[in-house]
């Protein structure tokens, strides 16, 4: 860090000369260096992947960086978990407010922008830091496929297919490649374990990989049992070998 | 950046010994490093443009740096985003609430005048940045198109036609040359795409283009789907060839 | 700007040991870097004037720098203008206030002094820097014409004639050489004129002059038409000569 | 200024090593860089008089740094005079409030010491600056003449005779070698004139200087009409003609 | 630590440029720096046990580091202990309440997000720092032992077995070697005595150990005689020798 | 002052690593900068005592540094006045109002405390600066005389004589070099006379004293006569020539 | 002091890289610098006593250091006492409040832990300071003397004897060797005695000595009158004379 930057990352954010919000810039960078997280959209649902790696005697019943959001909505985060988890709370509440008011199953895109407004609320008031996580929100409204990103800068964005967190450049770019729009949910799904053993360090096994899809014939949020995972996860080496090494 | 200057970015924003208020001149620095937006007003309507490029699996339905206000009125942002979505809430609200009291839509010019308002106060009182983005405001009232432009100073304008954003200041002088009030909507927009095209690094396509217009004989707000896009960015090309290199 | 300054020009405005308010200072500077602007109270009524220099395609309908306040008072403003539309509204409110209360026209002090002593709180209270804009307030009441500073120090000081923004050190010199109480409102505008070439740029044409008179006999607020002002322009430039070099 | 000082002058009021607080002692600095303001107690009533040296088109109509509280009651003041305005407000609000309540004119002590507790807690509390003004209070309460002063550290001090701002400490020698306690009003306003042709640069005329006095008589505030005041410093010019070089 | 560090780690709780919270990782430095604890699931119930060495006159009736939150539920704390009890406190009362609302027993995960996120709170928000300490909360609920670790980033993970405090890395591998799935809480008892042992500077006696369980039959938190504490250590030199050099 | 000590004198009062708190010490000093206040509890009364120096023309009847709180009580202070007032102000309703609760005289001690604990919470929260000043409290309640000092750490101690304010520790050394037990209040009056000569630079005349006694038999507050000071001053130096020099 | 400690000590209490509250540990230093206070438990009641050297006219009627809490209960502080005397009127009202509650005396061990709580929670929110003081509360409830020590960090500890302020670890050293759990009142008191004088710079005389003790038999805070302690004292001589150098 020059020394001249110093003055821009105290107490609130504020503008630099050259115009940046060094705080949120930071926070981006606490998701850079989280663990990669997937989401793709295909014909029939959503997928949505994260890595976590738990040590020996974790005990993995308890995700970490995949919640459910509703019947019907589920996250993906990547960056600083604890912010994440107060992110999910704030979207189950919303969305359950959301529900009894309208009677109706929120859309996605209307937690992502509730979320993204409040993270960029977070990048202009005093007394608080910006939120150091990006999510993946992905479900399934009125049979309709719906996938979004949100990042610490309170942007949200719309994606087929979108990855962050540590490498998330290269698997994007990986997604970028194969990405169909006709992809079948099994098909996103092994592309989803391709691009998380694309970015970990550990390209063997599944224990490391947790997966959930929302179905669009259910329209419901489930997670992938760990059987199925490693299904994938096989057909993915097969079908991506060089994405592998 | 001077040694000297550090004293004067920090926390509130405050006068320099040069009587200037340099978390506004930042703030404003940051609108120029946003992409291009132009707004042109003419005798048929009002076109406002905005330069957006999608990574690959970007979903393009939902629009980051064009908005809708109201029926009437539409805005085109430069600079940071999530500032504008903040600032386009507010003028959603304020314009749903005027219609409510007055029963008659609101004038762009008040609208304009109650975000520059709260720039304004943004640039004086503790606790809280400078917005960090400039608006475009169109729209016609009464078959009378109106356009403005807002920015972190909190300082608004009326112009005929005026682009901001990076590239801006080429971009502008191009539109003083060629702006002619007699316009029709279609010119318009042809000089939209020109002026665009003048500070994008795509000199090809018109994937990273979006427009809308709020014609003066309905009064309404509407996106320019991409096909005509591309029949004004093509005569764009043709008519503004030299703006093209 | 010496290094010991440093000490005294932040969060809040502080003494120096020399006994200054740097902040207060430093927003007097920022007035002092704004184009000029220039009031005459003569036996006719009231002229206040200023530069507004527009870029080509801005819409000089709506001034920026000259406003008003109440069916008999105006504004003329230097520094920075979104501060002057602050003041400006607050003064509107506060005038129309009066008028409900005390069923008379609010006098043109009593607006100078509420504007001032609200200048002056931000000056000694935390949470808030110094407004950053100085404002001439002309009017007439009881059929007498009244002219009126005040400045971010929180001072207000009644004149016959004044400049304030950039070379107005210059113009008020001009303005007590040539100021008599027996000019006609015409002369007061030719002098204005006057003030305004000697201060500017451009010592052709009158787009960059706008002006507004309080005449005594009908005590209402009027723009004065462009064409108006282009022959007290020309009236300036054979008057006095000199001064427009 | 020394290096080792710049850490007591910052914010809010605080001790230095030495037991001084910087902030009060720089207010008091702002006291002695402003013009000169005399009291006088004599048997007949007060004399309260200023330096005011108005620019040329100034109008004098408005005193700027003396003002009535009450019927019986002025103030001169030295320093910030924005800051002055606050407290004169304040004085005359306290003034009406105490008349109200006991329906008996307010003594001078009573004033002054309400304006030197809130003086105190501007030096004590966080959040605002010490006032940058002192006051010369004088008024005749129950056929008495009563004169006080405050100053930015919360002091109220009774005084035949005082002066404050630039050159106060040598037109206080001056009072201290020629008060007597059986002065008459007019020998009062002559010694008063006297002090103020010590201190200010303006050796002749008595266009800058402003004088009121409170008749024990009469027990009102009055200011001295000009061509009083002309008499009275041509009576100070003869008098004391050593004083006036 | 470097320079550059210094301005992250003051006031309130920022970004620095590499994505860290410093404030967060320097409260879980006091978590590393404090005595050990160990917290182990077995098939029969829950163990856990910290370090405690009490001076010598010091009364070890009340339990410094291990804490009773509820019937069912008890806590060992690695840390500033103090923060520890503000924990405590909150989870005493969140559980009373729960049972109180809902008319069961809270489950230890409910405890432990409770507790995890006002620690993620304690990370955003100013005029606060973070929580220094990491408590492992154990308990039985509806026949099933649950064992959660929280600590002041605000995350809370489960585990089979845990240490947490100083020497922790070295006794989390040993634990993570010697644990079964189908332990006794004898035997669990037993590794946990090896554990504090591996971490403690006192290899001799039990007077240093304190240790609870929450039995799977009773399902109550009760605190383990000290007679019983020492069959276990000693087993724990018979059965681990190596571990107590 | 060292530079390793400017940390620890901003904003609020916080420990230094050597335990102390410096904005009180620096607080005291300002005590210790004031001029000498005495007080001394005999058999029949209470003396308190200061210098006050007036200026040549400054009206003594109002007193600065010595105030009546009660009928039966008052103080003698040394250090920042206008603080002293403030705590005056205070102990003065807190007098009356324990009086109207309690119907009877209020004790010195629990005025001395009540003073003394807000004296604490300057030192201890935010957004205050401590007092800089000490008092001796003195009165008689029951036909008991009581004597108190408070400082600005929140001390209060009862003392049989006490001096405060420059040249303190001198005149306490004479003080408890002369004091007996059964002093008439003549020879207090006289050994406080010779406190404040033994402090003071003038070693000639009572101007610069004042004196008040609250006499056993009364138990009321009076101020002594200046001819009654002259006595006892002329009696001072007879009886102690040696402290004079 | 080491530069990179700087950042650690200011305004709020935050966390060193190393894991360390820097100002909680000044203020336990602050404890280190206080006078002597000891405590003893013994089978006849409770024993608390403190060095005070009072002023040669200081009244030591009125103890500094050692307090009464409730008939049961009392205090002995080291450190700063001010914050002591804040912390026992907390501890007064609380133990009042107790009694009215629950009709019964408050335990010692609930009052240790209500103070504590309170230091806890200034150790970890902005706008106060940490308390400057340790306390050692004893008292009898239910026939059961009881001992407790609470410091600025928020721990709270029961001890059968324990030491705090200057020279506390080398009495709390000779407690734990000549402690025994069947002292009587007396012995408590001669060993207290002996603490003191080991720690004090006073070798004779027990004017530095103020003692309380709570028999078990009665259950009453009592002060030793000075009589008794002397005979303690001259009984502490001659048990530990080698303690006395």
């Amino acid at each position: 860090m020059l020394p001249a930057q110093q003055g821009y990352d105290r107490a609130i954010t504020v503008f630099s000369p050259d115009g940046r919000l060094y705080q949120v810039e930071y926070a981006i960078e606490t998701v850079r260096r989280g663990t990669i997280a997937v989401g793709i959209k295909c014909k029939d649902g959503i997928i949505i992947a994260v890595e976590e790696k738990p040590r020996k005697l974790q005990i993995s019943d308890t995700a970490q960086k995949i919640f459910q959001i509703d019947d019907h909505v589920g996250v993906a985060a990547a960056g600083y978990i604890p912010d994440a988890r107060s992110q999910v709370d704030n979207a189950r509440f919303f969305s359950q407010s959301n529900k009894m008011i309208y009677d109706e199953p929120v859309e996605v895109e209307t937690i992502a922008k509730h979320l993204a407004d409040q993270c960029q609320q977070y990048t202009q008031y005093a007394g608080v830091r910006p939120y150091g996580v990006a999510l993946i929100l992905g479900g399934v409204v009125n049979n309709t496929p719906q996938l979004y990103l949100t990042d610490p800068s309170g942007t949200y964005i719309s994606y087929d297919a979108i990855a962050i967190g540590s490498g998330s450049d290269q698997v994007t770019d990986f997604l970028e490649k194969t990405y169909k729009e006709d992809l079948s949910l099994d098909d996103a799904a092994v592309l989803a374990s391709a691009g998380i053993y694309l970015s970990s360090e550990d390209k063997e096994g599944t224990s490391h990989i947790r997966m959930a899809h929302i179905k669009k014939e259910t329209g419901l949020y489930e997670l992938v049992p760990e059987e199925q995972i490693t299904k994938y996860a096989n057909d993915a080496k097969e079908k991506y070998p060089h994405e592998q090494k």
